[in-house]
């Protein structure tokens, strides 16, 4: 819902290179088995919007999947810099990637397993439109890795994004394990009830949004459990991102709602 | 737990190559998404085993996802015997994945897809040795594409089997969305309760097995709930798949099983 053409550029490996001339191999486990992580930051055209961030969540993402990045986050930065200067992009969606690496057939770690580091980059929207959004009937585990962190293993999101486009939506909400809403395909979702904006906890399946966490520490934003039936009586939602920072959802489940601005002032506010 | 060196060679696309020579688009959604299917095939020497079960379940998966594979069940089928005689290994492990080839920036589905079709081969041991399995705290979705077919996002399972390792086992069972038990990572289960197979549904979590759909269908096992405690209280137990059929579990979380290869006969004659 917010893709731009991709830059000619990427970073691999510590080096700045042509895409076309990248080769991944055939065994990377990135490829065969969606074993890795990612992180798509906003590059404004001067910074890297909450770079710190992001990296404290792919580093703990990479202890928890047991990934030992070979860069450090100051050469993740520079190499992040570089290519979104050489790409002339702005603003623009930087996609840090890093895969176990090659492997033999079968699910278990290489013993020596030699990680794979890719960013590439792409142009966004100054602005993003306010959407339209459905519920679909894609639930996520919440004790699973691909639900607690930005795995490559993306599959349920695009399947519950296709499901939602299907009926004329712009994006889905999917649900946690006993079936209340846990987050958007690629964003997180904050609702409106009485004056208090809440969001679905972890334990109901939503990602550690980088935008989420900001607002849930500024005190604007409180982890409730969402039920379904609350979609139909909230007076106000949004997605969350680190990309579109707060996006607001003008009909949900097919019910028009409330978009004036002023309500997401504060938590727009938040995070500048 | 059944890995053997690669093949040199591949089929990609239509063609036998050399593996080292077959260049992975860095955007293509397999690699940046973990979008497409897999099937592992047995390759016996003579024949590819339960040939027509696999394209069944690919077929199955490939409408679900909305990918269509641009090649037919007897191309796809030439392409494997073909690699799989031109490796000279048999018994071999044939691994069939489809991705939904390259695509822009994030989890929109391209208008006009160009999926990816690889298959590689490597070769497996003609026995299997009984395995210890423990119980881990990885929970499976039951409405999650990822766990209703064989999808390229597997990063579940591999955590799964990492933390099994890391207790010393062979392989790990995983739980369904209420916490009973599922599946192993690259393996149906079956537990012996009385004088019944039993194995969990798949509204539990379990993956719709070849193996497993063939034994059901026998009427030699059944789909019940597998509360945890009965992993504690059952006299046998195996894992189940296409490539090493029925294999014994002898140690189920540090609990020694009756592992006489008398119990499980009945299960091996009936995939003969």
């Amino acid at each position: 819902m917010t893709t731009g053409p991709l830059g000619d550029m990427c970073w691999h490996n510590g080096r700045l290179a042509r895409i076309d001339e990248v080769r991944i191999d055939p065994t990377d486990r990135g490829f065969t088995l969606g074993d890795g992580l990612f992180e798509t930051l906003l590059w404004t055209g001067r910074e890297i919007r909450f770079f710190e961030d992001h990296m404290a969540r792919l580093g703990h993402g990479a202890s928890q999947l047991g990934l030992a990045i070979p860069f450090s986050i100051v050469e993740l930065e520079n190499g992040l810099v570089a290519l979104a200067q050489a790409s002339g992009l702005k603003p623009a969606a930087l996609r840090l990637m890093v895969t176990r690496g090659v492997g033999p057939r079968g699910l278990k770690v290489p013993d020596t397993p030699l990680p794979n580091v890719l960013a590439t980059i792409a142009t966004v929207p100054t602005e993003f439109p306010a959407v339209e959004v459905r519920l679909v009937d894609i639930y996520r585990a919440s004790g699973a890795p691909s639900a607690r962190f930005k795995t490559l293993s993306y599959v349920d999101n695009i399947i519950a994004l296709r499901l939602a486009q299907a009926m004329g939506a712009d994006d889905g909400l999917m649900r946690g394990p006993d079936g209340s809403v846990a987050c958007g395909t690629s964003a997180n979702v904050l609702i409106r009830h009485g004056d208090q904006w809440h969001t679905p906890p972890l334990e109901d399946g939503a990602l550690p949004g980088i935008v989420r966490g900001r607002l849930i520490r500024a005190g604007l934003v409180t982890e409730s459990r969402i039920p379904v039936a609350d979609l139909e009586m909230c007076q106000a939602a949004c997605l969350t991102n680190a990309l579109v920072g707060v996006r607001p959802i003008h009909t949900l489940n097919g019910r028009p709602l409330k978009a004036e601005l002023g309500l997401y002032a504060g938590l727009i506010a938040a995070l500048t």
